[in-house]
């Protein structure tokens, strides 16, 4: 198949099951956060329903789709340029069968589809709430970034309405927003069961929190050990090279 | 002054500055967990009136009395035995006007004192609920562990009344309550600012968190360095041995 590449655009190799992703070098690229959440989230299981809240290039099913033995992945993208370019990466990777893209805000997902009937959400969503930090001149950066056109409560509200019972979320998010993201995950009853620190590396403050809830689960929350990104002499550590497949 | 010392009980010296604390061996004995909550509340300013919620033995205030410029404390204690036995190590350490103790459930103290007429608030509650974990024999151990007589949605909405506003809450927990104590904290508008893991070594699980929230304060959590207690070697960190003034 011949995969069309537009102006600004390039394809990167994932350096995973031969995995390729097209991304706009103007636009928001894919980062270590998504690779992070991707990996976290790989305890799927078979023949699951999933779906991507915010999933932008596509980048998290595209791996979930190799990672996990999950049956089908939709992912939720309000940018029609950005839906356009993971379509031709769903295309490039053969994935077809496994993952769809819609192209519209996540607050209009539980009208398309059933009440209950994922068995998981990921997301990575906008970190920034809307009129804070320095908003990216680029508007399809900002959206990516900042919280435009939904908000926090609205990605969570939308996973609560679309997960079964017992089904799980798992996100990524800036530890500042960790009172937001702990208290609203229990307001819509996705209680958080697992959290990890992400840290660049021993000496720094964490730089992400990687959260999994289950729905009308108990309330009991479990520290994972702390991830590092580079060791004490700046290397990656052996945990991220194998979450990179580096060593493969 | 002759300091009476009932039967089971003794009189440990806190090795930081000639203070000492009587307990009782039989009863709840005070543990690291108040140690590094007295240790993160040293930032109390001069001349606060301050309340420790749940004082036990008294330890928190009889180190905060020393470490900090406040100007008076009041440590609210249910169990009566208890709030005797401080109160001797009150006199003890010729605290008198400083530390005041009160024997009451934390409940009570809304109608005790005006509202919005304290600045700080510091508190260990009992860690687990009720009917949770192996519940031990002693009942003063008990209400100590377990929250038999308030919940801790009781002790934080109690400090909620109390505080002024821009107040500041210092608490202690186990990291498996962290929603509990972050979205309760949020739900009372005791926003947390600050949240700091403690671990026993760096390969275990954390074992406390230690939080700090501003009564109306403005939504932003930062996370502090972790604290060890061990190093690899399995010797107290350097961090640890300042805590407890060991290498005084």
């Amino acid at each position: 198949m011949n995969i069309q590449i537009k102006e600004n655009e390039r394809i990167d190799d994932l350096q995973f099951k031969g995995l390729k992703i097209i991304q706009n070098t103007k636009g928001f690229c894919f980062g270590i956060d998504s690779i992070l959440l991707s990996d976290f989230a790989k305890s799927i299981k078979k023949d699951a329903y999933v779906m991507d809240l915010g999933t932008g290039t596509g980048i998290i099913p595209i791996l979930l789709c190799e990672k996990t033995p999950l049956k089908k992945i939709v992912g939720v993208e309000i940018q029609q340029e950005v839906c356009e370019m993971a379509q031709r990466s769903i295309h490039l990777n053969q994935l077809e069968n496994k993952f769809e893209i819609i192209n519209t805000n996540i607050l209009a997902v539980p009208s398309l589809f059933c009440k209950e009937s994922f068995d998981v959400i990921v997301s990575n969503p906008p970190y920034k709430k809307i009129n804070t930090g320095v908003q990216n001149q680029e508007i399809k950066k900002n959206i990516s970034r900042h919280e435009l056109t939904a908000s926090l409560e609205d990605f969570i509200q939308t996973a609560f309405v679309l997960l079964k019972d017992r089904g799980e979320i798992y996100m990524v998010h800036r530890p500042e927003r960790l009172v937001d993201l702990l208290s609203l995950m229990r307001k819509y009853q996705l209680e958080p069961k697992e959290m990890r620190m992400v840290y660049s590396n021993q000496k720094k403050p964490p730089c992400l929190v990687l959260i999994k809830g289950v729905k009308r689960g108990k309330n009991f929350l479990k520290i994972l050990p702390n991830l590092y990104i580079y060791d004490e002499l700046g290397n990656e550590t052996k945990e991220i090279r194998e979450i990179y497949h580096r060593d493969d």
